[in-house]
């Protein structure tokens, strides 16, 4: 009855047909990416504008129902997904969908919360300017989303992930307020940091709405190379030579394993291996430059010989054109589809400092291969950035699903050891439901405590996205 | 009675002579910077350790003794002094002072609250590398307090700000609880960003103890000019041209108004004035470079011989070595001495949106003269971060004292007109006492609200820095 009465008041805020209840209607708002939980909800509520949003906030505050916040639901650790109490809304932000500003010589956008990714990148291009937020999901997740869970991808290096790319939020309260806080200002010291709270919150503090994010002047050119080498220690070597040389243009160092190649080449022998002989670790670099192009290549070259003249890489290929630097981009990209391919593996989305990677895949693969024997590191990522796609597959003919009953005890040991070397068992996917338990084992007492007080004070009912982070 | 049990309880805590009580040793911690007010406290502590920090915050919790934390007491507005009330202790940060490790790899410093700016940069340099946070007071504020306030500085535009340049922090709660947070992650998503709440917060959540701070590639080389223009809207124009051709290695755009020189001229003689007639502004660019120093420089020629043919600039001058850089810079720096010189003035450190500054300045300064006729501004500032030091001096002639009577009406002139562009009343100072009641005024009482809900959530007894941002 009284459920009755909450949907009646939503589809009086909102329209009926804006409030989804029957199961085939709810069914795509439901599973995760991944495919892996399907929760349940009473309704799927799509308001169109922030107002729709705080009324709806205030409907649900009315009623007690929890509400799970949604924009692409691309995420990947069940953040945007209602558990199985079908107690809960999942508000849809995907029809706050304008850009409401473009200002170039301030360089701001500022885009409604169901924005695509990719349509954010599209209306700064028109400006002649760059929104470097770049991740594989950009032709379906929601800006709304990428703050919510501070979106890493692949410009981090340059241009810092989703948090340092937002100058000002509009929020909806846990309790239907609006925050008007679009400031597109590179400096305001006037009190608290509430935007960096609720950037990276998941919706469990409030719900984003929209946002003024920072562009860039558009690089004339991007040029990639991509290093053969012995190991990830030399990978280092070639980073700080690199950020020494080429400083701000620098904008990509990705760390790839000869396994890593070895599944790309078998998966998609349409991609040619660019070198004569194999070798241990390769290096993607990017340099994204201003000036015309032939600085830029003259800069990557004598990067280049000075690696190779200081045996710090064994072989190296120059993309001299579009087509080849996109080529080479794409034996990176292929890696997780290859991985994919190769049969079920366990993910780890992790971060280190910098200085430790080499110390950390050298002494975890030890631990793995002595406890699990012959298991397969495929090793790659964000190196400039200290952030490792650390995967295992399982040892070659052994069953996948039966590896995978080993989850828990290999992320056990992996997390342990990231842990022990003071680094992030999620660097970019956030914590969800999935990691929300496992957090604890990781963070001080302090901080957890901490990140519930924070909880209680701005949502004393609990109810924005319950169940998930904290 | 209750003091002398808790003044006990400090001494046995951190030593007797580190709790200072007699005027003589309080008297260099109870006055600002600009000897503007002078406060009371019961006693001084100086602990040496985050320990210590940590016994001392029990115990005022103990016995309910409102904290003051103070570091190089170089602030601007009133946040680092105790209140009248001789009830709160100044909880100097100073001895905590140690540079605990320098990773050259990972490009991190990790420095105690209480190091000095200058003893950051100059270990940095130690490991050749930068740590860009560059401000007036470099000698003798501590990074603590640059953590605090958020400080800004002349390296924004390039580098951020404070925020922007810590990835952890050590804290000490309200409570009196260590947060160990000094993680030096470039990409950690594990729930709600403590960090960026305790930075800017100016001492009244917590205590800052020591933080992990960013380094960078230091530049090869670092190159000035100076242009003459006809005004900011040009100045914006050669902004965006700039932005466009030079990428990150444009590190400085500050703009000064005519009159700014000509007071620099007429106290600072020596200083020669570097074109054959007066402009009505003039833009200071610098550029950073990674490559040798014929790159910076023919960068910064074509630049400007662009600007000058698209008639953006009317003049240009280019430093063609270290000397006359400095020498450059030296005019920027002396405005605020210059002004001082000319007599008493009235201070605004405003932020607008980067696209605005010719517009308010144009309507401000109409409003000014029309309300306080032949006032003079004094306009200079960092342009490339939207930040104006708007500052204006009496009339020639008029008595300062009489005209500083008029602050209150002025401020709330400038202030109104910043805000109604969507601009902050303090970019870079932080709130203190000074602002705290004025801040209402401007910030929506949302915002107002949800920081109260945070100040009473994280620091309920209400004893961290009281009377301070809320």
């Amino acid at each position: 009855m009284n459920n009755d009465a909450f949907l009646a008041a939503c589809r009086d805020a909102i329209g009926d047909s804006h409030v989804l209840t029957s199961d085939a209607d709810k069914a795509g708002y439901l599973t995760d990416q991944r495919q892996r939980y399907t929760g349940q909800a009473t309704a799927v509520v799509k308001p169109a504008s922030t107002e729709e949003v705080a009324q709806l906030v205030q409907l649900c505050n009315q009623f007690r129902i929890p509400i799970v916040p949604q924009g692409g639901n691309t995420g990947l650790v069940l953040g945007s997904v209602p558990d199985q109490s079908g107690q809960a809304i999942v508000l849809s932000l995907k029809r706050l969908n304008h850009i409401r500003a473009v200002d170039p010589v301030n360089h701001t956008i500022t885009a409604e919360a169901g924005c695509i990714l990719q349509q954010i990148q599209d209306a700064a291009t028109t400006a002649n300017r760059l929104f470097p937020l770049s991740l594989a999901a950009e032709g379906s997740c929601t800006i709304g989303g990428n703050l919510s869970t501070n979106a890493g991808g692949t410009a981090v290096l340059r241009y810092g992930n989703s948090r340092e790319l937002c100058l000002g939020l509009e929020v909806v309260t846990a309790q239907g307020d609006i925050m008007h806080g679009l400031r597109g200002l590179r400096k305001d010291n006037t009190g608290y940091d509430l935007r960096d709270l609720y950037i990276g919150a998941e919706g469990t503090l409030g719900i984003i709405t929209a946002a003024v994010l920072k562009l860039f002047p558009r690089p004339t050119v991007q040029l990639t190379a991509l290093a053969a080498l012995q190991s990830p220690a030399a990978a280092l070597r070639l980073l700080t030579l690199a950020q020494e040389r080429c400083g701000a243009t620098l904008t990509g160092f990705e760390l790839m394993s000869d396994l890593c190649l070895q599944l790309v080449g078998k998966h998609f022998p349409q991609l040619p291996f660019p070198f004569a002989q194999r070798h241990p670790h390769y290096v993607l670099l990017e340099l994204s430059d201003s000036e015309p192009a032939p600085h830029a290549s003259a800069l990557l070259e004598a990067l280049m010989s000075e690696a190779l003249e200081q045996d710090i890489c064994q072989d190296a290929v120059l993309a001299s054109s579009g087509t080849q630097s996109r080529a080479l981009w794409q034996l990176r990209e292929s890696i997780s589809s290859a991985q994919a391919k190769e049969g079920k593996n366990i993910k780890h989305d992790i971060s280190l400092p910098i200085s430790r990677i080499a110390e950390f895949i050298a002494d975890t693969d030890a631990l793995l291969q002595q406890h699990f024997p012959a298991c397969r590191n495929v090793t790659f990522g964000h190196l400039g950035d200290g952030n490792l796609h650390y995967n295992v597959s399982p040892p070659e003919g052994v069953d996948a699903e039966r590896f995978i009953g080993q989850q828990a005890a290999i992320n056990l040991l992996v997390h342990d050891n990231v842990n022990r070397m003071n680094g992030s068992i999620s660097a970019e996917h956030g914590l969800g439901a999935l990691k929300r338990e496992e957090i604890l084992r990781y963070k001080s007492p302090v901080e957890i405590a901490l990140m519930k007080t924070i909880k209680q004070a701005l949502d004393p009912l609990n109810l924005m996205n319950p169940g998930k982070v904290i």
